[in-house]
This record gives structure tokens, C-alpha cells and sequence, in this order.
């Protein structure tokens, strides 16, 4: 592999789940929220929230970043150029989750580029209720994902991956064989088994129906646990589908329903 | 702000759209990629499709990436692990697309990191199927965006951004005053025109249902583009709804529908 400092970076990148008690400086937070701002955008619709309530953040970290769909901020702009937000939730929503995403990320990369630790929280969808009430946030601002950000109180190893031949395929996607799906999960079990990860954080994913427990932590990995999750949670949209709704966004609903069309155009700001 | 090799590669970001003849080795596209397999990820979905046509690529950039959320590799696991994939859909694909974007963001970093210059093209959704027959995608594939890389061949200026205020919001999202939006539009559409953004381009989004243009290269800047786009693109979700069940996915729908009941689940792989 090619070898520089953004290279090591990225490469040296696990999720830190305990923080030390040194605080980020301001300097920090917003070169770091600047370096997130930075990265390309579909329609620059990424807000971010900070907490640094440290008692009530996840993991105690010092920072927990929130970072939101926001078409408040379009709509209000739209409004001051007589225009009105016509494209269709879905294709809001996507290119917005994108636009949250290549920021969040840029952050985490910044972060850690200073020596900061990070973890993904992806709850963040599923509770924006309660992130709504808990930030003020106006209609039409979603929270999508958390990003933890402090000093690092823990040294964990780089976590595996799926094998390259697994993950890039140039040309055309291939018939993937048993043998290549078998190397992929060896991979990743026999990875996560050396590292002890499930042992460490103490957490297996319960079988849901009466199922039976035949795995304990010499034996439970990383293709059992995301089969779990995958087999058993989220099995609704609905929970999901009525958070939006509440939000005020309608991922099947026809844009403008209920909005009134589009007004003429035809003074300039 | 805070500096280092990594921040600099953050903020000296701006999508490359010429590209020199050089052909990036196979050393570099390696590293790229797995910098971009080791950023966080919900479950591991996204899989990436290269192209080296360079005829027909998006810019004749010498490398096209293609990221997909991948069910397809999940379900093969689950299958040799006597699970089914029970998630609904729409959970699957709005952390699908998370994964994605972390992976392809952490790829457009790491390239750039190499000297590279890197360009998203958005509209991989939409033209879903055609990609889906190019790169013979199993069902339950999706693409999701592309990433043209290359050796830069012009040199643009880092773009505006929002103010930090416009941005970050601690504690509490604020009533953002009248000032604050016209001080962020000021800001992007200045940094647009100061630029010569559009004239350089020569693009304006035209205006539909016989609006009258009142706009000319010396006044038409960042705001009235992204209205322009959000007033008057993608006004129904039908299409990307289409293209999603053609692909195997339904935002709408229950999971397990017409799949049948997870398997009982009594034997270890």
C-alpha cells in the first residue's frame, strides 16, 4: 500500500468508546466542523448539533455531534427567492442522508487526524423525536447519526474487514462463489475472535421466538451478530415511516401535496 | 484553525472534473479502497464497481467507482449461517446508504490524499437499471453514486461554504433570523460569482413551465442554482420508487413479504 500521513489516518481508524476527561478546545471543534463542511455536498443540507452535556452523552464523551437532513435552511432561503422546495421527499431524504454522511465523515477523519478518538451512534433516526423536543428543531430537520468525538481512554486494534476480492469488483459484479463467501466470513469471524471483541464488550444479540443459545463468546462473531440483527431487528418500516411523517417528510408522498403549487416566478430577489 | 497533512487534505477539497492522462497503478487504487473499506459501517453493505473505460467514464476520468448497497453478500452470508435477512427495507437502505457514503467519502480522502482529484456524480439511483444491466448487479444491489478519480488536470479554487453559524448549532437549533440567511446567502452566492463559477461552466439550470430568464452569468449564483434544482427537479418520488422495486427494494413494504417466515434456526454453521 501507498504510505502518508492521510493514508495512515484513515487506515488507523476504530470506533473509541471511552474518553478522557480533556476537554476539546474551541479551536479544535471548529476546525473539525470546518474540515466537515469541506466535503462535497448535493445540496449542502447537513446541519450538526453539539452536545457537550458530558453526564448525558453517549459514551461520556466530551463532544456528540448530531447531524441532520436540515430543509429548514433551504426553505427559508427558497422562501427569500420566491421559490418553493418542489423535489420529492425520497430523493431529499437520499441525497441528504449523503450530504450528512460525507460531512459526519470528513469530521471523524479531521478528528482523529488530531489525535481525537470517534464512535458512530446510528440511532439517531429512530429517536429524532425525542432529538427534536431535546434541540428545538424546527419541521423538516431530521436527525440521522451521532458522532462521539474525545481523547482516547482506550487503545483498541483496527477491526477487520471483508477481504478486497469481496468488496471491488471491476467491470462487473461477479458470481460470487461459496468459497469466496466462505473466505469473506472467515475473515471477519476468525478476526473478530483474536481480538475478543464480543468477549470485551460483554454483548451478544438475544435470539429472539425461544430460540435456543448455542454460541458463547469462543464462538459468537461478526457474521453470527450481524445475522442477528439483520434476521431479527427493524423488521417494520412502520416506527420508522411515522418518525419522518412527524418530522415532515413523506417518502411516498408526491411533493407539494398540500403546498399549493409552485408560485410564479417572476421578480428577482 | 488547527493544521496538519490531514486537515489540509480536508479543506483543500474541490471536485476535479479533468483529469490527465496518467493511470493511477493498481498499488494506488488498492489503497484507496481500503482506506475506504476501513471507515466505520453499520453492516458492512456497500460493495464498489471500477471502471477504467476511459471513453466512456464520466469525464474520461481513468477511474470510475460505483458504490452500491449490497444485499446481495448479506443474504449469501445469512444463508450459510440458516438466517434470513428480516429487516425491512427501508432501514436497509437508509444505513445502506450511510455505509456507502462513508466508505466512498474515506476513498475520495485517501485519493486526494495521493494527489488525486475526485468528482461525485449523484444520479447513480436514478440510473439504476441501466448500471444494474452494464455491471450484471444481482437483485437486491443497488447503486447509489459515483466517484470519477484521476490526476488533476485544471487547479479550481476550494468553494464557499455556509458560515460556521449556519452550521453548527450547539445545544439548541436557534430561530435562525432573516439576517443569518441572508448573511449565508451572501456568503455562497459572493463566493460563487467571485469565482466566475457558472460562467466557467456555462450552465444555468433553465427554467421550466415558461418562466421568463431574468438571470445572466454576472448575477446568477449558488442560491438560485440550488432553488432552481430543489423548485424544479425530481417533483415525484414514482420513478426512483420504480427503479428501487426493479432492484429488489420497497420502502414501504414489510419485510418477509412473499419470503416466507425466518427459518426455525437449531443448528451451528
Amino acid at each position: 500500500m501507498s504510505d502518508n500521513p492521510v493514508i495512515r489516518a484513515l487506515m488507523s481508524h476504530r470506533s473509541i468508546r471511552k474518553f478522557t476527561a480533556r476537554v476539546p478546545t474551541k479551536k479544535t471543534i471548529e476546525t473539525i466542523v470546518r474540515a466537515g463542511q469541506q466535503a462535497a455536498f448535493g445540496y449542502q443540507s447537513a446541519s450538526v448539533l453539539l452536545s457537550r452535556d458530558r453526564q448525558h452523552n453517549f459514551f461520556h464523551a466530551p463532544l456528540v455531534f448530531t447531524f441532520c437532513v436540515d430543509l429548514h435552511r433551504a426553505e427559508r432561503i427558497a422562501k427569500r427567492r420566491r421559490w418553493k422546495v418542489a423535489s420529492c421527499d425520497l430523493h431529499l431524504l437520499t441525497f441528504g442522508i449523503m450530504d450528512v454522511t460525507l460531512m459526519a465523515q470528513n469530521m471523524a477523519v479531521a478528528a482523529e487526524g488530531l489525535g481525537l478518538g470517534t464512535c458512530y451512534i446510528g440511532s439517531a433516526m429512530l429517536r429524532a423525536a425525542a432529538i427534536a423536543r431535546e434541540y428545538h428543531l424546527p419541521r423538516r430537520v431530521l436527525p440521522v447519526v451521532h458522532l462521539a468525538v474525545g481523547y482516547p481512554a482506550e487503545d483498541p486494534p483496527v477491526r477487520p474487514r471483508y477481504p478486497l476480492e469481496f468488496s471491488l469488483f471491476e467491470g462487473r459484479y461477479p458470481k460470487l462463489t461459496d468459497a469466496q463467501v466462505r473466505r469473506a466470513m472467515e475473515t471477519m469471524d476468525r478476526g473478530y475472535l483474536a481480538q475478543d471483541y464480543y468477549r470485551n464488550a460483554n454483548f451478544m444479540i438475544p435470539l429472539r421466538r425461544g430460540r435456543n443459545e448455542t454460541y458463547d463468546f469462543s464462538t459468537y462473531s461478526w457474521t453470527e451478530h450481524i445475522c442477528r440483527k439483520l434476521g431479527q431487528w427493524w423488521t417494520s418500516p412502520d416506527d420508522l415511516l411515522t418518525t419522518l411523517e412527524q418530522r415532515g417528510f413523506s417518502v411516498t408522498g408526491r411533493a407539494m401535496r398540500g403546498r399549493g403549487p409552485n408560485r410564479a416566478r417572476t421578480a428577482r430577489r
